[in-house]
């Protein structure tokens, strides 16, 4: 086992953060047209989904896709006639989309977001936060878990959510009206909703929902193969394994495991760590803390892994 | 489908942004006369009524028409003496009333509104908050969803709606009295409120207030129609299905689909989605989270779109 | 309907914010006396009553009054010995007594109210609070809804009540005793009261207080017609309808409708609406947001204006 | 009724405030004796007792007592042998023992008490808080209604309450040993404590505890006729309005009268308003706005005052 | 009765507060060998004990004994051969052991204890908090009532009590390895713990712990006519008064009176007041409101001073 | 017993602390092959496990001995062929890997966590906190009681534990990518969580997870006894102590003793104190204020040391 050396860590301008490589992601069905139908026509997308499901993956991976001036096909037929044409006059030079996320939660404040002034030297400059940077940047604008948030954040992206789309910066006393390419992008898990942390419906229907879950066995199972560099064997009893795990929702288990759970056994197993072993930290230890849980869990990794 | 070149983001001062064009409103009733009338008298305004219903477009529209010196015919009968006269003597240069809009939420302090002193180099400089800018501006200022605000906020109003129209800007030791045209307007959505956010008496007292609902079946086709582009049959189709979808709201079913919702399933229409996907993820998954409330949705739109 | 030019705002000093013309206000009973008798003594006043019943509109009139060297008739004849004075022996040059009214909320912060300092250039400067400048002033100082007030508010004016009238200044290590002329009103209505934001026995026992409710319907027919320029018969039956709509208090209404409310539907009247609509935005749909009470107020309102 | 000019205000230093004028007190027991052990002794003071009933009186006598060099004789025999001396070698000069007054709040803080760095010009000062003030003066220090102070304010005394007598002044990285003649006092009414609320014992415990009522009825006439200024009868009677409202207690009232009410009522009586008038503005509606209770108050008036 | 004169205060710095004068305390078992174990091996300490029974004492007396280069003879005869032995090669030098005491509260930082950044003229300095001090210094460092801090300062202290005896200063970026000298007392009292601020177990198992009660009958009257100067009957009937009082803590009364109060009684019968009163303002008032527990008090302290 | 000399203590900077002594630690089963395969592959990781049972120690072990460029044996036989290999091409100087060990709180902010601007001189400095030092130094950074932590703080993390290993710093509008050997861990006790502190499954299936628990008795031992220096006889008592006391914990004991206190109860007995007086307060008196629960584990004791 190699202790890797390590190197300078790497630091980068938020705007300036583009995903250069493509994304490994398979598509489930059509949610890459209707993304680009929206992104089209400006208009703001939820996703739905349980942790781990490949939301951000997805985001990531449209936000490459869209920065590339390819010709791409539909597959839908009924739009066949739209589809199949390049999507930008100007081929030779891709079009880099900054893809801006932010991690939502409780104390988030608008100024986090916004952008406040600073005192440098003997005067204070203004910094924009990250969502002023997105909207004038005009890239993609992803609030993971949104409902984390506090109001005022919530609140403040109304503006841009509508056919204005223009973010108040009211300490500066300046109203910015976001750049062709932005697009706002919210995430959440509507599993963990409490009454008290529902998205409000002034909020929710400023944007158009698309729903996500987990992809079915095989689809899985080629990710998990991919991602951990397993044998396809492997991975398939992983993804059955995942499959039965979430079964088990209703009896007692707060959410199933994620894919990312089920990349991170066959990266121990790659690591030499028996399969059993691997699932039982990276499965069954990782989704509950309830020792009747753990044996069900211990079960089926029994049954898969004989 | 074309990724947009993204342009630069544009930037206005507060108080100097107007509706410099006509925005398409279609009035359902005499909401233009009792608005022309309070704004004539210095009362002010409450709108209440669902989200996406048409109040923040009402305010705008009547922002620009406020604003034009053009003769207007009164549809109320009762009052056609008083109708019918040039709004301003001096027709020959439009008045620019700005509208100032505030997105309120729980954590909107007095100083956000009225605003605050920052350090500047090495002295200190007041910074006008957007209220005082209106004040100043003798714009119309209007406050989305009072009932999010602060108990501090909603009391800093006060003042600004009786005789005196004054707004104390207590950290300048100064009260500013308001612009002749300077008006305030207030929205809040009655479905919401729960017994600990209601709009105190001695708040919505100082109000008229005016009820908005969604507009009749054949309206909202027209508005379909005109702001997403698909033929009149769809537009009515999907008008259709927002009737039958708000119906459902004593099911379940939090708050009915607004007229943006069934605009953003045209765009998507018209972007090449089939009509049942668009309306899948423009109002059924957007305006809720339960399967048996969707189950009747979907069943609702496979009805419409046969 | 004429849009308003809009005037440049003017910009007063808290303090020299006196009332200069008379206020229209019509006593119902002998509260100029009490008032005039508590200030005499330099006895703190607390006005109780229900939104909008004029408690603000008796304390500007008794500002402007005090400020006035007039010769008054007291109506109460046990005291006709002492009335019929003039009030200041210098009659040539009318007191000038500031008014200075202070909208209290749960955000106000004793800072808010004392002062604080600000960095200017390179020092700080101390900016007196609205209080401070009221007892400096020797000034009339209303804390309107002081139930609202945090509790350092409220305890902050114990020192101001007692025969030391006291303000203790702590971020400047001072006391200020106020000047002559200043006097505490506070205004409160006790038919908002939850046990949690009651008024604590140690603050409400350092003032008489006195108990306002809707004037009569005489007067307040009278005070309709002038303020809203309607008719009045016409204001008789707003008053009327004003009455009935009180009289729901008992079945399901928060809170009687205020005169300021009958004011509006006057001035909506005036502006060419029909009767009718003006009593249901001004007074009906500003009450309430249930529909039952709005059917009952609709009834009423129709059987006053058939 | 004349109107009073109104004076300049005057401003004093915290710890230069003295009781230069003997203050009225009549004493009800031996307090003033137990309070001159307890100083003698360096044992720090609580006064229990209902709003209003004269323990701010009595601090203030005690300090204008303590102060003097007087000979004083000791009501207590047993203890006489230790009375009846100078109670300073040197007559000739009064020792100006300071007070200061402190209303305590839940939103006070031990910076507020204790002292804070503020900017002043290029460079910080610190600014002492009025308990180091009392602290370094070696003055008595009186706590109003300590229950509502915060939790870090009462440890805050801690330590100046046991024979150290420190002050931790954390921010400086400082201990203050307090002045020869420094004392706590605090004061608190248990009718208000609830569990939330209620002084800890490793608080309460550093104190000996003197409890206060009104005073008997007699004394209280005495007081009413000396500080109002109405003739003995009127005094009596309104001192057995004050006995009869507090038997109330039990009966719907949060608390009774407190003397001050009655001296209230005395001052309008003098000021010409009729003596029923003046208890219904200065007792009953100031003690309650419960109408039942009212009616009962307004009953015990007519029977005193026939 | 003399009036003290008033000397000036005196100031130290929190880590040269040393006890110069050796403390008055009687050990009541084996706590000074206990201690002087943990201090040996750096076992932090817990104090659990009841409101004024001698905790905050006994580390003043252990932190100057702990200070003087004596022989000392250890009582427990197991431990005889590690005993009687000179704590210090250099005898002629005291070593000046600080105590530096940290009165806990809820709103105490953890900046508080630490230290912060304070601006001073033109730079920012850092001023240490107590708790760096005493790491620093390497003294006693005495946390009273540590179940009122916040969970921050809670957690604090966990680096400083395990081996590595750490104080992580994050805003300068720095580790403070404690000086050898230094060690964590904490104390609280288990009487008082709701649920909700007990002592995490993660804190509470990195201390040993110590339970400290009030003094038997007689050690408590040799205390209580050291401390008050009362002669030894009177101080016998005072300590007979505070078993019995204590022993009504199951019939209503929160806590027992401590030796403290009974030592303040002593003091006001040293100076004049009566047995009986002393008793009811020092004990039976300083310990309880509530009347019914006041009587059997005053039997109990009618029954010792007949 | 000798009073140590107090030494000058040692400050580091944060990111330069590295374990430069082997701790000592005994290992129970596969959880150092576990931890290496996870490092390898960049998995984070959680320990789970309750207190005082070895986790921040097997931490410390883990940082010194991945810094080693030594051979290791893997002990799970199916990874035989990637064991047994140099860690480090250059093996004459060891990396020195920092591990950065932030103790969670409910008051610990992200800016605590990722660093602020502060004031210095005329000009701001940013001040890294210690996870941005993490990040850059490329060390393990290790989160005490995650659960204990704000929900922002939990946040903050997400990035850092999928692919992109990133840390937004929104204040500098800068992302940080992790260096090579950087790696997150997250302790946490689940006996502690309440239904409120759980942690997010968004949060936890970022982290493959190991659960620790006391170790077996005879490993125990020779801990106690390695530690504390006690001979391995009283080392055995003392660990079978700890196994009935955790027993005791279905009896009302909230948790078991931890290996922490057995090791302070025998450096008591190395101190002279008798084993029975040093359980009762290293042991008995430190895991519980119950009286009841105090004899069983008195007993306990008895029954051991008899």
């Amino acid at each position: 086992m190699t202790s890797p050396t390590r190197t300078l860590y790497r630091s980068y301008i938020i705007e300036e953060y583009h995903i250069t490589e493509e994304p490994y992601y398979v598509p489930v069905g059509d949610e890459i047209e209707l993304f680009e139908a929206a992104y089209a026509q400006k208009i703001p997308v939820i996703f739905k989904g349980p942790t781990g499901c490949g939301k951000t993956k997805f985001v990531e991976y449209m936000s490459y896709r869209l920065a590339q001036p390819l010709t791409r096909i539909r597959q839908n037929p009924d739009a066949s006639d739209v589809a199949a044409e390049p999507t930008n006059g100007d081929d030779s030079e891709p079009d880099n989309l900054p893809l801006i996320t932010i991690a939502c939660h409780e104390d988030l404040t608008a100024s986090d977001l916004v952008g406040r002034y600073l005192l440098e030297g003997d005067r204070t400059v203004w910094i924009d936060g990250p969502l002023s940077r997105a909207v004038k940047a005009g890239g993609i604008c992803y609030l993971d878990e949104i409902v984390e948030a506090r109001k005022d954040t919530t609140v403040l992206i109304h503006p841009l959510t509508d056919h204005r789309r223009i973010l108040p910066v009211e300490k500066r006393g300046e109203l910015l009206e976001a750049g062709e390419g932005f697009l706002l992008i919210l995430s959440y898990n509507p599993g963990y909703q409490s009454a008290l942390k529902d998205l409000k419906h002034s909020t929710r229907q400023r944007f158009i929902s698309i729903e996500f879950d987990y992809p079915p066995r095989d689809i899985e199972a080629e990710i998990v193969a991919h991602e951990s560099g397993v044998d396809s064997d492997t991975a398939l009893q992983l993804a059955k394994l995942g499959e039965k795990v979430r079964n088990l929702k209703e009896h007692g288990l707060g959410e199933g495991a994620s894919t990312r759970l089920l990349i991170y056994a066959g990266q121990l197993i790659k690591q030499g760590i028996t399969p059993r072993r691997a699932c039982q930290v990276a499965v069954n230890w990782a989704v509950t803390d309830d020792h009747t849980v753990q044996r069900s869990i211990e079960e089926l990794t029994s049954s898969v892994f004989e």
